[in-house]
């Protein structure tokens, strides 16, 4: 068996000796491009003054927003919907004359090298008419605001709504206990390691763009898009890629550095953005606020529940609603009510930076919210906060009102119960009950649910083709696209045990190039284990039919009788071999008679879904006078299905842990009030480094799931969600202080703490 | 209709700009390797001393004869054949301590740059064993000869006959005329613009092998099997190629860059040779020696037809006997006999550089003598040339006696009618029949037939996939390869023409990787539009079923009733469109109910073959005192069955015609007495050069051919036969000296003529 075994990642050797290729190693010799950004945040282009950049030595060519393409596209990297009333905002060109962000793009260099680049950079003068940066979305929505895109009136990209049951009536039963709360999330970075880079080039009357991308195919139409290609005209090549978590799966810079290559005659031009324009010009997680409301009857069951979100989308529409529309969802699923919920939910325009996919899509935020509200309503209604949750989560009935989805298996009490035991919960809750003094200790859990990849809310389809070798081995190619998450080793496990080979006879190709590559729609939504999975078992499937066909015609026995198992063809009623796989495929190349390339290719088209499930439980340390939390003791317990691979699936655990602790005690986008980020880079913007981090522990309560291609559910996202509002939790616990916002900074916790040490004096 | 157009070449933009990578173009930072060559032609290495090398800055690693791997490999660019008896011999190292060849490898230095590299190379001192170097297939047969290899009596490689009919009685009947010459050809190099180039690195527990050459899928085969690794484990790109001709269908250097890439812990190792290394290790076409004897009856038609080949192979077996045979053929097959035929072929041998495949594979040489034997005897009897071959040359009932080979379509007579025409046969022959003083002038002819592609000698599989892009264009993706033929442009329209889009909608992917390509054999035998072409078609085929499938589904129009014509789905029956193409390919990708990535792949083993033939017209003009053969008018006429592409096609025979002008009156690898190379560089091996070269003339004789995919036939390699034994018989007639031994250069000319003007004064 090959799924289940904590094989080393087969990518492994090329990292770690450094002969991976990403995109930059494989440019060689190009121009460059640099892209001048705004230095207003709300405004428009009145003019810009080229001449003096022009004459600088190197310069190639300046491009303007006064001479792009009048053609709007959308950046987020959604698979394409059919239906016209369902496409994405167009809200943007290759160069932005109106200007809506600090960093807007507004005229691109092409030199021959990065300091020609810059030196005309710096010769470009622009003039503008600035108007006020709008900063909340408070303020986007008054009267007052100028309106930054046409036809979103009070700069409300989006409003939806979900109702289940009659809230309104059960909300006026008598005997509930009602309890309201705001609770706020902030503006966070990516941060992964490789910056956006792209270089591109014309074959033909085909542009190629190599670029650092979750999302190739999508990339693809994109480009096809904001540039009025036919999108068969457009060829993206994706190699290794250092990082992405969502922000890869926004399509930013890429159209533009095609145009550049394309009325440059095709020469090859790179595009690399620096750190600070990352963080300036990408995309972040919004930040988000919430009013909730809930009422609970006396036996602790919640009856009713309300949500308001206001999500900040900043400038431009990117993933916008739609991660504030999952962000909803996922609210109201975790928990259950008796009686009824509404929700509603604006996502609203702003100077500030883009809000895009990132990491768990909204999920952070819903989960943030309704653990904060749930330890909140446990405390005061003097429950466990444990048999609190147990009373109320998200049971195997589940079943979306009105969609097909709904819970196929769900381990999320064994996570609990795990959690529970090892962090030695009800001894350490009493242990810490009533402590003063500067250090004090604390104990929180938080818990989730993640549905794994976006069906019924779109599109889920994959490809992928196997072919054989000459030695029996197998070439496997996926449009599933391997980001640093370890992809590649489970597609590798998955398919050597759909066919019946070790997985040192599975090769998969890495890169994806849309021009050879089958379709799919890329990394995103925790999709790839369970939507691609599929497609390498029934591709598997139609490979081993092939192979008995050919062994048939070869050796005369009957292709039915056959199973193959470690590379041998072998008689499935009695284990005897009938051929050894190496030399059935020597034939097949080679054979006068019969030679043929024995290969399959198939799409899934899945229209099924399930959830994943977890929890934190986290012991905190709180220094009161420094601000200071320290983790003591961390575990996530996830219910993903069958862990296809044990070992990288502890690295994705620990990766998403970090990343939330970040989210919890550091990290913050701040802008000042011209609407300029002012920590954008790795300097001022603390994110936890090797000295910050706890040990981090994990499980998994390895159920089953029965739609899993492998009985497996979604991982990579998941991982992230839990840990911020259960080290907030704890705090909670430790100090008695509710922090309803992030992140738990130690300028907010020593600032609050003083009033509160203060108090106890 | 695509196919018979004379479409611009599909790769013409990125060659022209510059923008098509090569090899080198790809390599980017790497070790550089250079190989240490053997300084006598015969002998062994006894030792090598790396100590003063080694201690050169830069120097990586020094690889000797002493330490590869004890495997010994064929470099043949052959299909593998599963029956032991039928493999190719295998009679080299990666590094030879055995001698052979003047030039032969025995070292290998890879260094952090090229001048580190050469730098040890001059350092490293090697201790030699010398025996007398065999410069002669007579002297290699003779007793006192070294054996070069173990095994092969004599020296020689192989030895076979072929024998039609009763020779020996029909020889004997006193109504002949028995014809008697001896005819030879010389060992000329291909002298590709791209010198052989490749990089090699490790992903993995894989090596990958970036190299210029014809045959990637035989170099993935032949590279696992030198290495003695399973042929999966390795990969080989092949992007554009700077031309090949034959000398990039044998698998040299490849083997050893990949060890040395291995040994180095899987580091980017390049391995270029330069122009010297390229003529004096690389291969070379066979300098053949003939002995012919000929009976005639008294009306001018061939009986009984004998000849002895005497091949000259070199140090290595690379493509040896199997050159040698497809002359044999060739020549059995250009004209019938009425009594027998009786071929003996040798294949020997020797000291010089090695013979391999060339432009054509034999048949040059066997064409030579045979259009020199033909006008011999035409001559002798006092019928005209052209009369005498219409009456002896190969005819439609053609059948290859036990073989499965026969003709199928010729268009070899109208080939003779329209060449004669267009070079005023019978007014030339006449007027330049006895001429006198220096400028003389003469007109002469020769023709050809050519096999297309190896069936039944061997496998002819291939292998095409096609993938639907969202805006209904096609990604094409062939085993077969463009090596600067024009494949990739004649397969673009081909596939156009089958799945019924205009050839601006098909994009061929140009580069072959053997881990994602489907499998061929590669470009040689002039095989690819004919084999090739019928994987087109037939994979053509499934994707219009599949998408006729989809639009049934989508349309619930039956499928059956669906033709594809310009890229609109339409009634077959009464032309009215059913679906544009794009909608229907949109749909198919994000359809929410029915999405799939329609695509096909399929590879056809064809077992089937048929004759292409041509002739050369062409009027010179011999400067008796310079030695100088000035080429006056020239034609080919072919017929190749349907043309393809007129203009790609016209290019083709224009090259083929120069390089067998060089073939003729200039080119020859000339050795001294040690053995060694004495013109292997551009300055002084001759070719001809822009002043050198006529007007080309051609014309098709445009047959459909019942068995060619699109009615075509092979035209790569026939272009280059004719023209040369045209123009010495042209020599002939003007001049009256029968020169049967090429090239008909200055000085061999000059000196002749010096002996007849002496005569004729």
């Amino acid at each position: 068996m090959s799924v289940g075994k904590g094989i080393h990642r087969v990518d492994a050797r090329g990292k770690v000796t450094g002969t991976a290729d990403y995109t930059d190693d494989l440019c060689g010799k190009a121009l460059v491009a640099k892209v001048l950004h705004a230095t207003i945040a709300n405004g428009k282009v009145l003019s810009i003054d080229t001449s003096e950049a022009s004459k600088i030595k190197g310069v190639v060519k300046i491009l303007t927003c006064f001479e792009v393409p009048d053609i709007r596209f959308g950046t987020a990297g959604h698979p394409f919907v059919l239906e016209a009333g369902h496409k994405d905002v167009e809200d943007r060109k290759l160069l932005n004359e109106r200007v809506r962000l600090y960093g807007d793009e507004i005229a691109a260099v092409v030199a021959v090298d990065e300091v020609a680049a810059k030196r005309a950079l710096k010769a470009i003068k622009v003039e503008y008419e600035e108007y006020e940066p709008i900063l909340t979305s408070q303020q986007a929505m008054s009267d007052k605001a100028t309106q930054l895109h046409e036809g979103y009136e009070k700069n409300i990209l989006k409003y939806s709504e979900q109702n289940e049951g009659d809230y309104d009536s059960a909300v006026k039963r008598d005997d509930l206990t009602i309890f309201e709360e705001t609770v706020s999330t902030q503006r966070v970075q990516h941060a992964h390691l490789e910056n956006s880079t792209s270089f591109a080039y014309m074959e033909g009357e085909r542009i190629v763009i190599v670029a650092s991308t979750q999302i190739p195919h999508i990339m693809r139409r994109i480009v096809g898009q904001a540039l009025g290609l036919p999108w068969g005209r457009v060829r993206i090549i994706k190699p290794y890629l250092g990082g992405g978590f969502g922000n890869k799966q926004d399509i930013l810079y890429e159209p533009l550095n095609a145009y550049l290559s394309m009325i440059l005659g095709g020469r090859k031009v790179k595009l690399e953005l620096t750190r600070e324009e990352t963080f300036m010009c990408t995309r972040s997680r919004h930040a988000m606020e919430f009013k909730l409301k809930t009422g609970v009857d006396k036996d602790g069951r919640l009856v009713t529940r309300y949500i308001e979100i206001i999500s900040s989308q900043g400038a431009y529409a990117s993933h916008g609603h739609t991660v504030t529309g999952n962000c909803l969802t996922n609210y109201s699923q975790i928990y259950s009510q008796t009686g009824g919920f509404k929700g509603q939910a604006y996502t609203v325009y702003s100077n500030l930076g883009v809000g895009g996919a990132m990491r768990a899509y909204g999920v952070p935020q819903a989960a943030f919210a309704s653990e904060v509200h749930m330890e909140t309503i446990a405390d005061k209604m003097g429950i466990d906060p444990i048999e609190f949750r147990m009373k109320n989560m998200m049971t195997s009935d589940y079943k979306m009102p009105g969609k097909d989805l709904q819970c196929h298996s769900t381990g999320l009490l064994e996570c609990l119960q795990q959690g529970k035991k090892y962090i030695d919960w009800d001894k350490k809750r009493a242990l810490y009950k009533n402590q003063t003094g500067i250090l004090r200790r604390g104990v929180g859990c938080a818990i989730f649910c993640y549905k794994t990849g976006v069906y019924p809310f779109g599109l889920e389809i994959s490809g992928c083709r196997m072919t054989l070798n000459q030695d029996g081995s197998v070439q496997l190619q996926m449009g599933a696209t391997e980001i640093g998450q370890g992809a590649d080793t489970v597609f590798t496990q998955m398919a050597a045990q759909a066919i019946g080979l070790h997985t040192s006879r599975v090769n998969i190709v890495s890169t994806q190039d849309t021009d050879v590559t089958p379709f799919d729609l890329g990394a995103f939504a925790s999709r790839q284990t369970y939507i691609a999975g599929k497609a390498i078992k029934q591709t598997a499937g139609i490979l081993r039919d092939k192979i008995f066909a050919y062994a048939e015609k070869m050796l005369g026995v009957p292709a039915e009788k056959m199973d193959l198992k470690d590379g041998d063809v072998i008689n499935k009623e009695n284990g005897e071999l009938i051929a050894d796989l190496t030399v059935l495929a020597t034939d097949a190349f080679y054979s006068l008679e019969n030679a043929m390339h024995l290969s399959a290719e198939s799409t899934v088209n899945v229209k099924q879904n399930t959830f994943s499930f977890g929890a934190t439980f986290v012991e905190v340390e709180v220094d009161m006078e420094l601000g200071r939390v320290d983790i003591i003791d961390i575990i996530n317990v996830h219910d993903s299905g069958k862990i296809i691979n044990p070992a990288t699936a502890q690295s994705q655990v620990h990766g998403g842990m970090h990343m939330s602790q970040g989210y919890a005690i550091m990290e913050q986008m701040k802008y000042n009030e011209r609407g300029q980020l002012i920590n954008g880079n790795f300097l001022d913007y603390k994110m936890p480094t090797a000295v910050d981090t706890p040990e981090w522990s994990n499980a998994f309560v390895d159920i089953d799931d029965p739609t899993g291609p492998f009985g497996n559910k979604s991982l990579g996202e998941p991982t992230t969600v839990a840990p911020a509002p259960a080290i907030r939790n704890a705090v909670f616990h430790a100090t008695g202080v509710a922090f309803n916002s992030l992140p738990l900074d130690r300028e907010k916790l020593a600032l609050t703490f003083k009033k509160q040490l203060k108090g106890d004096a």
